[in-house]
């Protein structure tokens, strides 16, 4: 025991060395990036133009190709090494004209109800569709109540967001079930329609939309599905408490058209030193109509691109290729992250870190990481740089839907880790507008991705490091 | 140094085992604290009406009468032992009718000003007061441009917060001595009024009052001090630089009155073991005019009352007696600290430990203690207890302005440190309301004061125990 007593130590001493090492001119470097975010950061003004005057990006609209050329001219403004266009298909699906939805106690006695219909749903029939209502808590419910109680009603899959969870994700991933696989598991016991609580923590009125699956259900047998307001699903449920045979009415008109053309936004500074190796920071730049995507994921994008302007900004000259990438298409398809990455794979390009923000643009408060030990290790030795911009979560965990598809068992992976107790207010509704977003949070957020960068750029992955050495 | 590396080990494995023995039943017990504050929470529907019902509540006011009746009411609801109005004499000032301010370029040539006065200032004559401008950038300025250069203007103070302070209350701290002691100041040099950049880091249009002294300065030569907001102060600014001769005019009819009768709330769960001992939370009641006080500091009110209700919820009998204080008078004079202070050292109350959150309403993120080494090493042992819920800062520093006066070398003072990057967008100005505030955030941070709270209750300060063995 004295012998491992006295390794540890100097496995402790040894740390605490490289430790303070690595504080000394680090540290400096990371008051430098956070004062160049707070005080020459370009975000916030570039998240003001994706809001206020484009809008909401959904995938194959006009304006997710507005974004698209605006996030171009901006990144070609900085002075990057490259920048370009990565073609990709994308789906396009459109609400139509907005969503119209009632609750009918008796006949000719009603009260309206907020509703948006669920991303790539189908229409409902041209004059709406009324039917008696039938509550559950889950999928696993319907299986319980069987075909003969579901029958041509519609089904309101109605189970909260559990609030004593801290992270709101977990709560998000707790439910979301519903939204994602409810109508066509629901028509499977012969539902005709389905209306989803909306995954909000808060109770409010705002519907928020979201992606589902048809899965292989026959074009034929598909029902439409809508989403709910908190507010408006706990009026539906004490309402069928009190009168169960009461009806449900909604007409949304939405509709699948044939995939477009899009494109991923990519820019580069190539690297000084290992210029056939990448790094890169990323958002999606798509979102959903109802808002202005200013959270989900304006903020990530205008973040990825903050990175490269401090870069810029600061005169760091970076030994990898460091990459900004505003994929399209993550909300429903994922089609620009799978493009970047079978592109990547295609010409060999070696990914050395890929790191997502996509979770708001609030106070940063960490990164959880996909990797293995020895580079969380690593990792973990660069928290106390990050103390004094209070950022403390280091953990293992999820990175980012978009840079999903580079895992390999080389590449780091990672995502930023904001506060998280507000993102569900907004996430997906009509309030994820601009003014929701502080500027100082946002700024705080692409700092903290900056310093990680630059960590990982100058040491290196731990993975890197052992292929050079060999 | 070998023995010495191993009493350190033997420090540290002890450390370990009682971190081991603490996390088992402590931190089931932290997870019942947050599920009842976030299940079973009652200070939203508390803040709602404060803000809502009752609004704005400056000492003296009707509001602040108000508020007193109401919370001393809910308290009564609660159950608790003993429930009390401890009188106090408070100042009285008025802010008037609305302010009214233009900047004159040329006569009729004029652009509206948003303004407000400080609080404590006097009125402007009848007709409004109408001068030159000089901007200084703090109160050091005035010596260097000399009565000469002064004498006869309006001193306009416009050094803005420090965006690159992580902390927003540091950037606070360099700048608010322009607005406490600005006019003052400005009066030895023959300024004949003062306008103050408003303390905000965020870009906008509403003014921020606070608190200002005249000192000993003759009432004769005090001069009227408003507060102007940053959009307004760059505004006026960029003015000066193109007309330097410009004017400003500005009009307040504020006024102080005789001192009046008013009230600290207090509520008691009188201790099992030590009733004779006080473990206090508290916030203070009394709030700025302009908004409703919802962060600063209805916010901290209703999370101290929190901190009894959950343990009445929970059945849970402290050992020490439990106090929940709402300070009457924080913002202009601190009587209410102040005089339970007094009456506590009257009474020979013994006050082992007491807890201020006057820092928003926002998510937590820890405490800063002020206490000696031997409490705070023991309370950083505790810190693994409140890692799930995100809880990260452990910091030695300030405590709360109204717990101060208890202030000696037994008890162990702290204060809530919650998020501040957005406190001062609403900090003592009209949009301090309730809509600014976030249901889980608010009470994450009720929930986070009751854990401290338990476990100081629980094992007792160090300074405690250490007499109990004597």
């Amino acid at each position: 025991m004295r012998t491992l007593i006295f390794v540890n130590l100097f496995l402790l001493l040894g740390a605490v060395s490289y430790a303070q090492k690595v504080n000394k001119e680090d540290s400096t470097m990371l008051r430098k990036i956070y004062d160049t975010a707070l005080l020459e950061g370009k975000s916030y003004q570039w998240l003001d133009y994706l809001s206020n005057n484009i809008g909401g990006r959904l995938s194959g609209s006009l304006e997710a190709e507005k974004a698209v050329q605006y996030t171009k001219e901006q990144l070609d403004k900085l002075g990057l090494d490259k920048v370009w266009l990565q073609p990709v298909m994308v789906p396009k699906w459109t609400r139509g004209i907005p969503e119209y939805a009632y609750i009918e106690t008796a006949p000719g006695i009603t009260s309206l109800a907020n509703v948006c219909a669920l991303g790539g749903s189908v229409a409902t029939p041209e004059g709406g569709l009324k039917a008696q209502v039938i509550e559950v808590k889950g999928i696993e419910d319907l299986a319980t109540l069987g075909k003969e109680k579901i029958q041509g009603k519609i089904v309101f899959y109605n189970r909260p967001m559990d609030p004593t969870q801290i992270a709101t994700f977990s709560a998000y991933g707790g439910c979301v079930d519903q939204r994602y696989a409810g109508a066509m598991e629901a028509a499977k016991f012969g539902a005709v329609g389905v209306v989803v609580r909306s995954m909000n923590l808060r109770k409010d009125d705002f519907p928020h939309t979201g992606s589902m699956t048809y899965g292989d259900t026959p074009e034929k047998n598909r029902i439409p599905a809508c989403a709910i307001s908190t507010n408006g699903a706990d009026y539906l449920s004490s309402a069928l408490r009190i009168q169960p045979d009461l009806k449900f009415f909604f007409k949304q008109t939405c509709k699948v058209y044939p995939d477009v053309q899009s494109y991923n936004v990519i820019g580069e500074i190539t690297g000084t030193e290992f210029p056939n190796k990448y790094m890169i920071v990323g958002g999606h730049l798509d979102s959903w109509d109802l808002g202005d995507g200013s959270h989900d994921d304006g903020a990530g994008c205008v973040q990825s691109m903050e990175v490269l302007q401090i870069f810029k900004k600061m005169g760091y000259k970076p030994r990898h290729s460091i990459r900004v990438v505003l994929f399209m298409n993550e909300e429903n398809g994922l089609r620009g992250g799978t493009k970047y990455a079978e592109e990547a794979k295609l010409k060999q390009e070696d990914h050395v870190f890929a790191l997502e923000s996509d979770a708001g643009g609030f106070t940063p408060r960490g990164f959880s990481f996909d990797t293995d030990d020895a580079n969380f290790t690593q990792i973990k030795s660069w928290e106390p740089l990050f103390k004094p911009y209070l950022i403390h979560y280091f953990e293992k965990g999820g990175s980012g839907a978009d840079i999903g598809p580079l895992k390999n068992d080389k590449i780091v992976l990672a995502g930023l880790r904001p506060d998280s107790q507000r993102y569900f207010d907004y996430h997906h509704a009509e309030n994820d507008t601009f003014d929701a977003v502080n500027k100082r949070e946002l700024e705080l957020g692409a700092a903290t991705m900056t310093s990680l960068v630059y960590l990982m750029d100058k040491y290196g992955t731990k993975t890197e490091m052992s292929t050079l050495k060999k």
